[in-house]
């Protein structure tokens, strides 16, 4: 498929993210809990992989970092990055591998950032992807202080998984891109 | 298919999204929460799509304005409403693409209409559907007089996704219903 | 397939509906919420259903009344019943047509039941199926007085959404078991 | 498949699991509360078993319990864990049974130990499994000397599922493994 409409479901997709994500968590935030928000992100990256993966594949990256980390130390948030950003990777590699069963993968990538963002929301804030650490930090200079932590972490896990996969199945992914075309 | 059993199939359907996800918020709200409310107006359209879609496509539009918007402006709330009616559509028209995986539709919609939920209940307590807006609107003067935002907005929205669908995409829409037949 | 084996597995499924959902009320729902319960009575059947929906079918009838109807008067219990077994049954006919999506009844009828739960827990305990009324209610005598409502008002509604599956769409499914096969 | 991508895949699910299942309920236990603990480990299984499923099967057992069984007693405690490992393990018989819908499996067991943690969280802390009880026991004396009661309880409990499978279905599962190959 051409690059203009890949970009635009891109875009899309990652506006709904940030919107159904960080929208939940300012908007009912105090009223839906971190159960809520976990599941406004999770769902969000379900559902429009399920309504878009089929024209760009589904990535969404480009996020937002919902504030930031303030009783942990910055090696404990930059560690729980870098793991939870290699566990959703993995799961993503896994679940598009061509073995796996055909159309849950919208189901199990957008479950795996729900099950993410349970368990590390009080840790980090939960980013696991380096653009959606430059959404908001704008909004917040301590929190654009720290903005490196959530681009370098993400990036560090995402290779960590990545390695780990072709060693694990034997299935080298580098030169194939998620939705399973090549790699642009 | 007939007619008649279409407008029943969606008769039911929207029968029973009105009573689960209104019905739970007046009966049960105060025990479930928004997060209790936003899962029963999904699992509602989720459950109904997968008993009528093949009947009538499962649409259920016309439901209820749970109330009226209060501490946001007027215009916070026509755009919460235009915004999110516009990925509610955009998202039904792509998971009833063609190339979307097959039977996945129903959870996608569903869940979809729950991340709506979670965001903007506390904005305008959600309609993103014109219909919707004037069943539980006559309880309600105060509401009544709003009805025109709910009834505008969501029309305003809908036209915007499917015009973004039809320009990413290349896919014109408009002469297909979204169940997969020619539109009546 | 053979009556015992079909017997053993609904014994087995109604044993989970039972244990899983009424378990969670009693033990755990102080601190999940109406809404743990609604989920457990919900995943309960959905995963039985997945598991032995081949040997039986999955009808899993037979459970408990967690309580008995308190604030509300005998007509809106035994409305709630009827109204709210009818879309249960409704939703199951639809769910096991030939022509809906394959392999996800079990999920639609689960989280049905999690819908059902939502909306009545406050006013009936949420019964929609006759033997279920009669398990638990033996603990309790003032609920046992009221039993009849939660037998009457369930096989009531099921009458009605048999009846209005088979004019909606113009099948009658009187002959044929909801797991396909001829009924005993 | 050779055995040593099958371990290591194996890790890779038994990591995931005790991070998010423990991980939330250490980290976020106090916001999300036991629903969100029971979603996170079963979310953990249902994604990592989508993901890594089609290499070792996705048993992912060995993880930790989360704390001691305090105000009920060893023998409800014993009962809870042979109960639940049985209903456990019958389940997942029945989901890779060939006769099961295709792809529905990872789904099925994940939200199986959803509903089994929603229902005994806070009678046993719930484990259903013998190797989950010994990871994180260490940390704890009291949870170290009843640990035996986590290893042996799942093991009966398994016991009677495999039995009880058998008898109901007539399908003799002991010589094949769950992911549908011969077993090691």
């Amino acid at each position: 498929m051409r690059l203009g409409p890949r970009l635009a479901a891109e875009t899309v997709g990652t506006f709904w993210l940030v919107l159904a994500g960080c929208g939940t968590a300012v908007l009912a935030g105090e009223q839906v809990g971190y159960l809520g928000v976990a599941l406004a992100f999770g769902l969000a990256v379900l559902t429009m992989a399920y309504a878009v993966g089929h024209v760009s594949g589904g990535h969404f990256n480009p996020a937002v970092t919902l504030g930031s980390p303030e009783s942990y130390t910055l090696v404990a948030a930059a560690l729980t990055e870098i793991v939870l950003t290699a566990v959703f990777v993995f799961v993503i590699l896994g679940v598009t591998d061509r073995r796996a069963p055909v159309g849950f993968t919208p189901l199990a990538i957008g479950l795996t950032l729900t099950a993410v963002h349970l368990v590390s929301i009080p840790v980090t804030n939960t980013s696991v992807n380096p653009a959606r650490s430059l959404g908001v930090a704008w909004f917040d200079t301590a929190a654009l202080g720290q903005s490196w932590l959530f681009v370098v972490a993400p990036l560090v896990g995402a290779a960590v998984a990545g390695l780990a996969y072709a060693v694990i199945t034997g299935v080298d992914r580098r030169d194939v891109d998620i939705d399973g075309g090549a790699a642009v």
